[in-house]
């Protein structure tokens, strides 16, 4: 990619992209709770080509049309995440910040050679109730407190 | 400006940027309505360091705290508008058509040795018709036939 389709893109997703860190609750999962990282983009249905066009140049994620006349671009995955955002964070102006402390929870996710613990999890519980802050996201149920309520109920902390 | 600040900008005005032509009823104009350019930029208060970036690189139009929280960067004025769209155009992916339109539609305004008719404004009417289509813009007040309809009542057309 040229550095200007990283500006471009940059520049798209300070305006209208969406980076999600979220604690999501696993019934399956001994510590119950698992962070899901991901990148959404969205544009009405008629502009999808300008989603295939970005999916064109990141590599990663997959397009789909919603019910509501949208159609959504996601990437998901700690890996996959880490990479983009690794690539565009130069370019950012409004949410480096944002993107930096995702990257910082994302290197510390269990992945190869990097165990989970109940405490690092709580800890990284933490860090993503601090990134959803700077997302100005007013709705979120699942926060590190629900995140030490079950590990301690289950006597893992 | 670099390539890589007007690609920025661009990806940025595709994402969460609004450019604006509007009928806009005067009731001291001989022909009842003006058309007016505009490009508005919103961010939450705590961004407003980025619009004061935005409008440093682009010189024109003025910053304003509203009332709900938000501050809201916008340039006004057929000269200045057509400049900055002009200088970032190139740049586009999404709104580049409806930028083109615009820039049709300005260039036709009434300035120096351009004078407005009744007949002119009429078509200009029009085409801010065309182009508030594709904006998506539902609630539209003044179209071109309530143009036609002042004319034609003040026996202009």
């Amino acid at each position: 990619m040229t550095n200007e389709e990283l500006s471009y893109i940059a520049g798209f997703l300070d305006g209208d992209g969406c980076i999600m860190l979220q604690l999501v609750y696993r019934h399956d999962y001994v510590f119950g709770y698992q962070i899901r990282a991901s990148i959404v983009f969205y544009q009405d249905v008629r502009n999808k080509y300008f989603l295939e066009w970005l999916k064109k140049k990141l590599k990663f994620g997959y397009i789909r049309n919603r019910n509501d006349g949208m159609s959504e671009y996601t990437i998901v995955g700690v890996e996959t995440v880490s990479q983009v955002l690794r690539l565009i964070k130069p370019y950012l102006k409004l949410k480096k910040r944002q993107i930096s402390l995702a990257l910082r929870v994302l290197k510390q996710m269990p992945g190869s050679g990097n165990k989970l613990t109940p405490k690092k999890l709580l800890r990284l519980s933490r860090l993503v109730d601090g990134f959803s802050d700077l997302n100005y996201s007013k709705k979120r149920t699942n926060t590190s407190a629900k995140v030490e309520e079950f590990l301690k109920s289950h006597h893992l902390l």
